[in-house]
């Protein structure tokens, strides 16, 4: 990987990445799509990163779909896919880790010890591995984004980050690979996660300020559905993910699944 | 910089650096040596880099030589000065951190709490912002040398470590920029460390191999000089500073200056 980037430098040619755990859909599709328009040359990684999963989680069922990640990316034309081995990224004696403190400390970080170091590393090294002049990333990972913006400006890694909006289905849910866990009622019950986004920001919108009431509408929606337990409701700025901002973010268990959604309410609600 | 080395990526030339923290001594000069044999162009970085000081070290003393360093890299034709300073570095809201786990744990790990975690982040920023092929330490600073030879591993970043032999002056004492807080009867006592390095080499020369043994015979000069205070003396694998390989590490303090070095002892001792 590292000489075909290298090479690609050396002709004058940019490079796009586009970092992603397989199961590939819509949503990374439209990354590839910005990063096609933007450079060059276009490298999508598939690693499903055991580094950012906790020990309860959900690494061992985690969706692996290689054939059809393989046609997806072979009909979008990219110019290479990057696919390590497990082995391949943490040798034996491997011990280096990237930690970015502060904007990790709540929410996903609380929520899940170790998940953005583990983020943060593996970034890190797709990143240099690839030599990407820029990298594509989700906004629905609004945390884990303001998590690379840092650590990419904090080592001098010389890569841009671009964030494009979520990509939802028609009745509003955010794609995710993990959508794959939940059963017809589940799938159903799962709307109330973009629903209570769609609330909040027509109350901002009406001019509602107050981070209480903000709140008190965004658990609305998710306590009136029995099959969904709140993990986290709260406004927050988008860069540090400290209070205070206009990011809405939630986290809600839908049976054993566990969905994140976020919106900025400063945007006007499309749904 | 980045710039400018990219420049140099498209155009076919290598780069070499060598990071300092300035106060730059023949052991320096050898590792611009080196650099220049080995690479198109050389980078020469010089930061002293506040986050590998701890609480009550010697940041505010460090020797600073600016005129002297210019005239010596304009002398030695360098092609680059990269000369950050600490706001460049670590901006406001900076934090993202490199940590190396197991090898810094013991010795000056443990005597030097976040030292290394200093050393790893800077490092990767420069390695980064330098787009270095290749990077020269010293072999005086043994540890840091395992260090960097595992961050640049783990982290994928494409910099190949070389190492180069500790200078020394006449009387045996290992060039340090450091040793310019020597009194003049310190200078003279700082010999013990080299002494001592000499004995253990001819002890493993005649084919002594136990730790116990080769650490008192370590522990002897160290403890015969007056201005000298052992902090450790031990033998250590290179790579891991695990104890039982064939490098021989100390540490000393020379009245309030704290000196380090090390040797290999299957070599012939030079002394």
């Amino acid at each position: 990987m590292r000489d075909t980037a290298r090479g690609w430098h050396q002709d004058g040619l940019s490079i796009g990445l586009v970092p992603t755990m397989g199961a590939l859909h819509a949503g990374h599709m439209s990354l590839v799509d910005a990063a096609r328009h933007e450079n060059d040359r276009v490298v999508v990684s598939i690693f499903v990163n055991p580094m950012q999963f906790g020990a309860g989680e959900d690494l061992g069922r985690y969706p692996r779909s290689p054939e059809h990640d393989q046609s997806m990316l072979r009909a979008a034309a990219v110019d290479a896919i990057y696919k390590p081995s497990v082995a391949d990224m943490y040798p034996p004696g491997s011990s280096s880790r990237v930690v970015v403190h502060g904007v990790t400390d709540r929410l996903e970080g609380a929520a899940r010890p170790g998940h953005f170091e583990g983020v943060a590393t593996v970034v890190t090294k797709l990143f240099t591995a690839t030599s990407a002049d820029r990298a594509y990333f989700g906004q629905k990972d609004a945390q884990q984004v303001a998590v690379v913006r840092r650590l990419a400006l904090d080592l001098d890694l010389g890569v841009e980050i671009r964030v494009c909006p979520t990509v939802r289905e028609a009745d509003g849910l955010a794609l995710s690979s993990r959508n794959a866990y939940l059963s017809p009622p589940e799938r159903q019950a799962a709307v109330c996660l973009s629903r209570a986004l769609g609330l909040a920001a027509e109350a901002y919108g009406r001019g509602e300020r107050d981070p209480v009431r903000l709140r008190a509408i965004l658990q609305g929606p998710i306590e009136a559905e029995p099959l969904a337990r709140l993990e986290y409701a709260e406004v927050v700025d988008p860069s540090t993910f400290s209070p205070g901002g206009s990011l809405a973010v939630l986290a809600v268990r839908i049976g054993k699944t566990r969905l994140i959604d976020n919106y900025d309410l400063k945007l006007p609600y499309p749904g």
